[in-house]
């Protein structure tokens, strides 16, 4: 631990990928005091048909990422 | 809150998916007296390899979404 | 499947949980043709310290369910 | 009950899943008592882009599945 | 990676649970190939009126774990 | 989105918490670019009984958060 779920509306480049879970991993390790090597993040990417707010999918309501 | 993570067989169609989207924001607004804003669905679709009821897979069983 | 996670604060009563599952389970059922017998839901309930928007907690917050 | 997820690395065989699933339900129900049709399994692949240890994603690690 | 999250109804003895992480994880290890170190288990239990079958709760059809 | 689900071993202060989330957040705005109100951060707490690493519990191999 910590293991983190990080859903995303599709879209992001692998490098915005890259630079996210190296932030969030330094966030993590700084602020409850683990190793690196203790965090894992998996993300689960979401298209426009498969994420709602308010009952309209971001498809409806034209939403980027 | 409330945040919704739904977990579909592939196969639905993007109508099926608003209608249910918006029907199920509908009946946790209604139910749980929060505002349509507040509720975030996210919906994940599995392959017929990747999910099993008995230790069997929807492909092996010839299941349909 | 479907199967339904659905995160909520802390906070509600066992009746408004009942009403939940009961109008989410008819939501789905009607709007993807299944069966209720398919539908499977899962509630996990977040203490106002273990749910956060835009970096504060719903504590910090002062948010209500 | 029981719901599993199983989150793997993509790159699995359909046999090896399979396998997976079939030997994940028999442990199940062995340990805790309950019928096969109980359990249900629900796999997630995430691409080499998307799983990352110490803040390094599997792609930049050259880790395979 | 393998990631497993394992939702059951409360009510498990720490020894069920002991031998179920045990029997999983070598399920996993032979199934797939990987290393045991490699395979984390996540178990959330769930209150008789935090799971739902076909819009009822455990609570209101009197299941047992 | 982004939505983000982070699982601890239980025994984190509730001020660890909140520099957790803030730190996340900061991080998510910054390498993804999105605002600070659409990122939300549920954390899952897990028992010493419910988090297994090799076949074996925290508990048993006396692990601390």
């Amino acid at each position: 631990m910590p293991i983190i779920e990080m859903h995303l509306l599709e879209g992001r480049t692998v490098e915005q990928k890259r630079r996210a879970v190296a932030a969030i991993t330094a966030a993590v390790t700084e602020s409850l005091g683990v190793k690196p090597e203790q965090v894992r993040i998996l993300i689960t990417e979401h298209g426009p048909d498969n994420f709602s707010v308010a009952g309209k999918t971001a498809a409806e309501r034209g939403a980027h990422p």
